[in-house]
């Protein structure tokens, strides 16, 4: 394998100095949310592939903090600290600036799968139909600042496994529009999802403010569709927190996630204007 | 509410230059892992208290990566940075050092909780036996090195909620031995036990070097048993993902956590040496 991926740095649009501790990218159309501001899972994705590029080893799992907002146009540089090398595994962090303005800070391991290392896995995978018999419907709010077309939207597809009924986990078939391959970054680019599932587990809809999105990564095959299941955990005082498991069609955990935002969108019941 | 938490500096012996930007602790007995370096709960613990000290707000979410280990009667300095404080919300990131040498890493989100924010819990407590009719058999390995006596484990008492058949999530209960109240930098302290239940989810006996531990916050009233429903996720090629859910004595969700760990010393089903 040679890291950065082909498939990453071509969706992020990212460039790394010699060396590859230095790196950066321009937010341009797919890369934003629906203000037009620096999506979550952007800021990711970055984060694991800058880490896989200043260490020639695969993510193993990454924290982003969100810090700050970028606008569209605006250019992220990233510098990358390999805090540990070890003989397996790397400890490194990663600071994604725009002119000395921190916008997102990140933590993660990079390391060496060994053939005979612990492998399984412990989860079950829920019973959904298939991506191709799933409706087309976005499950999330639309929200009247949501018109910016260049959201990270244009470049993902979801579709719900099975539609939402009162409070439960939030089922959701997604891959990138242009077909592009399955990566760890793409997986944390796509998962970025989680709030929709805080506000559902309350019986709500509605979303958040994501404070930042953490990643595990178990093997990640090629391909084009993943299950997202979304588990809003608990809120506390207008703060929430869940997960996301993610799935191959064939009942591959490929990751798990967690985040915390805060939930600052909420409606009832009914569907929000 | 006064921060940093009188309970919490007394736990780590942590102090705060003026401004709280910086601070400072001694490895002692009880903060020990059992090859006598650093607890991982210590870290994150530290990471928990420092960026409420340095923010006067209450921590929702903290992630520590564990860089190198430093040994008893080390002193770790704490530094603290606030990238960005909103109304609300404050994204901080902490560097715990050891003579220059970086140990653990941290970020976080503190922050301040409405009274009229969404609120509630989507999770599930476990049917287990109270604390008072659990066994006071420690449920991990007991590896040759786990002679030193100055370790976590002075400090906390784990009891098996449910003995462990086979695979599946691993129940235990926790307090603090000398009746210390629970404080979310004291649940960090007692959950990180991840590892255990990734060995455990694959059906064997074991642990691992944990490189991180991320923990999320709701409410945690004063309390002094905390019931651990620990579960591994997945392993790939040696290294293992796993969660934390944290439950009151009266079925309150109190925290979420995940773990990713190096799994390296892995036994069969028969009990270790």
């Amino acid at each position: 394998m040679s890291l950065p991926r082909k498939a990453d740095a071509e969706l992020l649009g990212i460039r790394f100095d010699e060396g590859a501790g230095r790196g950066s990218f321009a937010l341009r159309a797919g890369l934003l949310r629906h203000d037009g501001a620096l999506y979550g899972g952007t800021a990711i994705a970055a984060s694991v592939v800058a880490m896989e590029a200043a260490t020639d080893r695969e993510a193993q799992w990454v924290t982003t903090q969100f810090v700050a907002t970028a606008q569209e146009g605006e250019t992220i540089d990233l510098r990358t600290e390999v805090l540990a090398s070890g003989r397996r595994t790397a400890q490194v962090r990663v600071t994604g600036t725009v002119q000395d303005r921190v916008v997102f800070a990140a933590l993660g391991s990079t390391g060496v799968r060994k053939p005979d290392g612990l492998s399984g896995q412990f989860e079950r995978m829920p019973e959904v139909t298939g991506p191709e018999d799933a409706g087309e419907v976005w499950p999330g709010p639309r929200l009247p600042h949501m018109s910016h077309d260049g959201t990270f939207r244009r470049a993902v597809e979801h579709r719900p496994a099975r539609l939402p009924e009162g409070p439960g986990p939030v089922l959701m078939w997604s891959r990138f529009i242009d077909g592009r391959t399955m990566t760890p970054a793409g997986l944390a680019f796509v998962a970025d999802m989680v709030p929709l599932a805080i506000a559902r587990g309350a019986g709500k809809i509605g979303a958040g403010t994501s404070l930042d999105n953490s990643m595990r990564f178990g093997e990640v095959p090629e391909m084009e569709w993943v299950l997202l299941e979304l588990r809003g955990n608990l809120a506390a005082g207008g703060y929430g927190h869940g997960l996301v498991l993610v799935w191959s069609q064939e009942g591959q955990l490929l990751a798990v996630g967690s985040q915390t935002a805060s939930m600052s969108f909420i409606f009832g019941d009914e569907p929000s204007p």
